[in-house]
């Protein structure tokens, strides 16, 4: 099937969100919770958290300010802090819900169910069910023009990682802490591990690089 | 385990660039093509793109412009126009390969045994091996001052998916089209679908959720 720049702009509205967020792959699946000001605690499901860089250790992700209304950005902008928070394949269910629209005082944590993992000196809640928590300091609010949306930029501040999925060399494994990836709006998948492959180099034939596969 | 701020910072580089590559969780694998204006074509393999928005319909990713020669920016700085096109399970170590330290003069077409698929009227070559294949056209760059990466916004502009993969509702299936996703900076995995959840409202328990998903 091929949609022409005209055909996109045709197309149904519910339509195009469907096929335009499945456009960029596989998605991560992270609860980044916060707290006001106040100590009202929220919890929001993102799919838009990547990795920005490793020195500093920063995180971004996206808010998009007419979908939902922003208590995770208010808070951030509030108080500074916010934990990423990795979402298992028990927490499914859980995590889905904390994408339903709720009012600002009613927390997603007894909603949902989720115990809040507080730490000391630390503003934002992390979330206890969850195997990877990273808390993070805000460190600059990027607007995108074109769509009116948002890029938060975070430092991390500190690790949660269960000591059986972190290897000897830094990598932390997805597999075993079941993390789930998305795709499109509303698509959830557990993964299977292929292997890592060692740095590429351009002499390499297809078939040196399959072997050099660390299983 | 738990890393503090001070913790990561003592971290040997090449152990933090691991732990903190993996942070996210999930990332798209997508090839970037480009053509430089004399003609150059270049394929980089990128674990940072993401959705930006669907009306207009925008996808981001990040350059880094120390660890790499930025022939992708550079090219698409000089054109406008790029692709972005999935990797599926078949692609994986032309994929990898892509990854690879290069000249410009040497196109990642050649080294990796990938063709090009030429639209008329675009100057970015697409990937014919790649079952989904997005033409985009820049439309702004957004520095990241903390880091001194460059996020790449592009528009949609046209987009080849195979009809199998397409569903009724726009959806794409990526598990049709056994795309890849990565974890960390070298971790391949394929996946498997848990099924789609319907918009969650708060008032559904945890056990209605998982009743709703439709495999």
């Amino acid at each position: 099937m091929f949609f022409s720049h005209h055909q996109l702009n045709e197309l149904p509205e519910r339509y195009r969100v469907n096929l335009i967020n499945a456009l960029s792959g596989f998605k991560s699946a992270n609860l980044v919770a916060t707290s006001s000001k106040s100590g009202e605690l929220n919890i929001a499901l993102f799919s838009s958290v990547f990795h920005v860089g490793a020195n500093p250790a920063l995180m971004g992700m996206l808010s998009r300010p007419h979908s939902v209304p922003r208590h995770t950005l208010e808070n951030i902008l509030e108080t500074g802090d916010y934990t990423i928070n990795s979402v298992s394949e028990d927490m499914l269910a859980q995590a889905h819900l904390c994408s339903a629209r709720s009012d600002r005082s009613e927390s997603e944590f007894s909603l949902s169910h989720l115990d809040a993992h507080i730490i000391k000196g630390f503003s934002a809640p992390a979330i206890a069910q969850s195997p990877l928590q990273i808390g993070l300091r805000l460190k600059e609010t990027i607007p995108i023009q074109t769509n009116d949306t948002v890029l938060i930029i975070g430092e991390v501040q500190h690790i949660f990682v269960p000591d059986e999925a972190l290897h000897s060399d830094g990598f932390i494994d997805h597999g075993v802490m079941r993390s789930l990836t998305i795709s499109g709006l509303d698509a959830y998948h557990s993964t299977t591990s292929l292997g890592r492959l060692p740095y590429a180099k351009k002499s390499q034939t297809l078939g040196e690089i399959l072997g050099n596969m660390k299983k």
